[in-house]
């Protein structure tokens, strides 16, 4: 694609384009990291670049970039240089775009694979592609446009939307409902029964878990993710929220819109998750704990109580960001502050 | 179902009924939680709930709640209430029979799916249920009335005994064996090769995993759960253990009865845990230690050496749960420690 | 097979043979672990066992032991014992070959099966086993002696080489490059899209991840276990790597040659992990992160700043693994400090 050509599709796109230099306008198909971009492709530098990334631009190979139109500096040796590009207000999304262009998603064949199995009272949008080796329980329904990948097993009365994506060897259990444009990678679990035990002198007692899965529209689901349902009522996932793959998602959880979680997050039954909330990789939720709007957690956080919205929290148990960052500095003097105890004991004691 | 009918079958069962006022015999087909319980629907309220949900008997909307029958406040209540009630000692095993009254699990097809791929000398028993896509390999065994749903794979020579119940697209490796009445949830694999690579000059050589897994009556293994094999002997789960979604059970690791371990557990190789041993999400526990009967031990936590039978442990490496509670909440103060050691060597210096 | 066959076989192996005693060469078919060898049967003492293995020597009723040519006293105890033996520099190695030896492994049908789907333009080499219900897309490629398990799903484009096994029910997606002797275990996922999203006011942003995945030679990767595809460019892991079950390994990352990674291990994006790098269990490294040659970090440790080569490191977040200790015993004493500050404070303010 010729340079002027994306010009002035990041002209109707959402990443705020400031300005540009066409130069020898360069015909680039291929995309790359900033470190290793050559010639003959194109590469970004984001907002608040580190400073190693930002010396990239200085000896950069590319023919093109994508650069952050409020770095001045950096606008200054652009305009130095041999290669073509262009500010935007933001680089990044201006980068997402363009790999849209450049790579446009592969044209899935309409239909129905012969060896795909539709059991009965099952109904099927028009569009809807479903490949081989997948199974569809009894009075599922499957809307428009939605794509689902060799080996995908839904059970029975199952409700997905429109524009749906469903990757290799996932599994949907009865009752779950998508609405439109989510996304199911591979081998993901979506539905099963919770885990719900109740003592007895005679060992567990299974509690039934007859609820189920909704997923609102532009859900995204990891893959080898599972979401369990519960012995009643709904596990939610708001709209927009986007989940990584290994996480766990407890029956009875609901979260919010909006939300982004990190691989191998675990969330414990019942929890209650706002809206934007973003939780780092790892991180755990105990039981029914709520999290309120806009909370982010870091990484291997342990989440035993619920959290105001707004705060960023680290630790375990959880504690301000803040405040965990001096008590971990902290803790790595331990053995210091024995012997400075010890010796003021020993000073006292004279 | 008529509330009659209900309290009928509840004489018949585990929870204990005590008493119970049947009003106007309310016909429910709906269960729900407490919180969010309305007309023609039941619910019920636990022994020893928190506040907020004893408080929502008074205003509830629900039709029929099966109560705790030593809350003499909350059965009081009742007295004085429009809904019909039962007291029984046990309200929760109560609710799981009326769940599983309310909802009788989906009748499956008995017989084997056409696109099934049975190997040689694989022997089925009578009632059993083979979904679409399911391959057996050779020489392997299914007990009566077991459920094999969609795209499992089962390799050769796997003992899978009567009523278990097998969820889409999960595998069991060869030589496993499941005895009775155990479920495999979706995408769990059982039986795959341990993790053993011994170091040597030419890199790493895999020590081959030629041993078997074992599962005892009534084990139930989470979505996306691993069980590995050992290089030699055995991997066994005791009867009526239940294991939660993406927990790993490492080569060679032990587990006695009854217990429970929530998401995301990690068991290295040869662990050997004990009878009712409940870990919650997360733990993880290094190889070859032993865990005795009866502990619990909180989120989180690693358990590097072994623990003696009873105990409740908690934090990283793992000790008592009420040192590791006041350690925590120390571990927060830490900035405040120092300020007073600095303060106390500046007056001893004076 | 007769001990004499089998001191032939390690005279050929890598385990360094020292000294045998054939006694009444003994005919064994089973291995088994030293505390639970029983008569005609097999088994070792590694290097450097802990004592109570040790003292299994001195009981044990096994047929033949492989032993440590080292350990003189253990040495002594065989020529002393009714048991035949042989003294190998590398027991463990010498293992391994035996069992290699005793179990070989199933032997696969060639061929594909009938169930299988093989769509347009896919090259397959001469050898190759494709189980019941595979799916392989467009102009992927698949060289000689690769088997592939029942119920894999291979995407298109997706270049593998000779001599892998892929277990069953695992996904492999678009452009995936598997060079040689690969083994991916069962309901595993290589080269899904990476968890890249960036936040605008409309929402999130999806970041294409049109990069794609390569596991050079030997690499092993664990059941569950989900690898990631980047934006631009390739998540690389290095020749002989082996991965457990239920790791993630993010976009972009890169893995040298030789590591070991231990179950639930969390790699976020772009991280750099050096050669021979041993990660246990539930480790996590937090995005770009770089971790220097072999470096060695304990369970559950969260390493979120680089590392340099040959440390070995603990804790959260990741501090040397000595000082580690000493500060993970000075933790439980926490409350005894805080005693002991204040009285130092009682004493001095009077």
């Amino acid at each position: 694609m010729l340079f002027s050509q994306l010009i002035n599709e990041l002209k109707k796109g959402d990443a705020g384009l400031v300005d540009y230099e066409i130069s020898n306008d360069p015909d680039v198909s291929v995309a790359a990291s900033l470190e290793k971009v050559i010639t003959n492709q194109i590469s970004f530098l984001d907002k608040d670049s580190p400073l190693n990334l930002r010396n990239c631009i200085k000896s950069t190979q590319a023919s093109i970039l994508l650069l952050p139109s409020n770095d001045l500096e950096i606008i200054e040796i652009a305009r130095n240089s041999n290669f073509a590009w262009a500010s935007l207000k933001e680089p990044k999304i201006g980068f997402a775009e363009t790999l849209n262009i450049l790579y446009p998603p592969d044209l899935v064949v309409e239909g129905i694979h012969k060896t795909a199995v539709i059991a009965n009272g099952v109904q099927i949008g028009f569009g809807v592609s479903i490949g081989p080796n997948v199974y569809i329980g009894n009075n599922s329904q499957i809307g428009n446009e939605t794509i689902i990948h060799a080996g995908v097993v839904i059970y029975q009365k199952v409700k997905i939307g429109n524009k749906n994506v469903i990757h290799a060897n996932s599994v949907i259990h009865s009752e779950t409902v998508l609405k439109d444009e989510c996304v199911i990678n591979s081998n993901a679990v979506i539905g099963s029964e919770g885990f719900g035990f109740v003592s007895t002198p005679k060992g567990w007692k299974k509690m039934p878990q007859i609820g189920h899965v909704i997923l609102e529209n532009k859900v995204e689901i990891g893959s080898c993710t599972t979401v369990d349902r519960p012995s009643v009522g709904q596990t939610v996932i708001g709209e927009d929220t986007k989940i990584d793959n290994l996480v766990q998602i407890g029956h009875g959880a609901s979260i919010g819109k909006g939300c982004a979680m990190a691989a191998q997050v675990g969330l414990a039954g019942g929890v209650e998750i706002g809206n934007s909330v973003i939780l780092a990789g790892q991180v755990g939720v105990t039981n029914k704990v709520k999290v309120g709007d806009g909370v982010i957690a870091s990484s291997k956080c342990g989440i035993h109580t619920d959290i105001e919205p707004g705060n960023v929290v680290s630790g375990f148990p959880a504690i301000s960001n803040k405040l965990w960052l001096r008590c971990s500095a902290t803790f790595k003097k331990l053995p210091d502050l024995v012997k400075a105890i010890r010796e003021l004991e020993r000073k006292s004691s004279r």
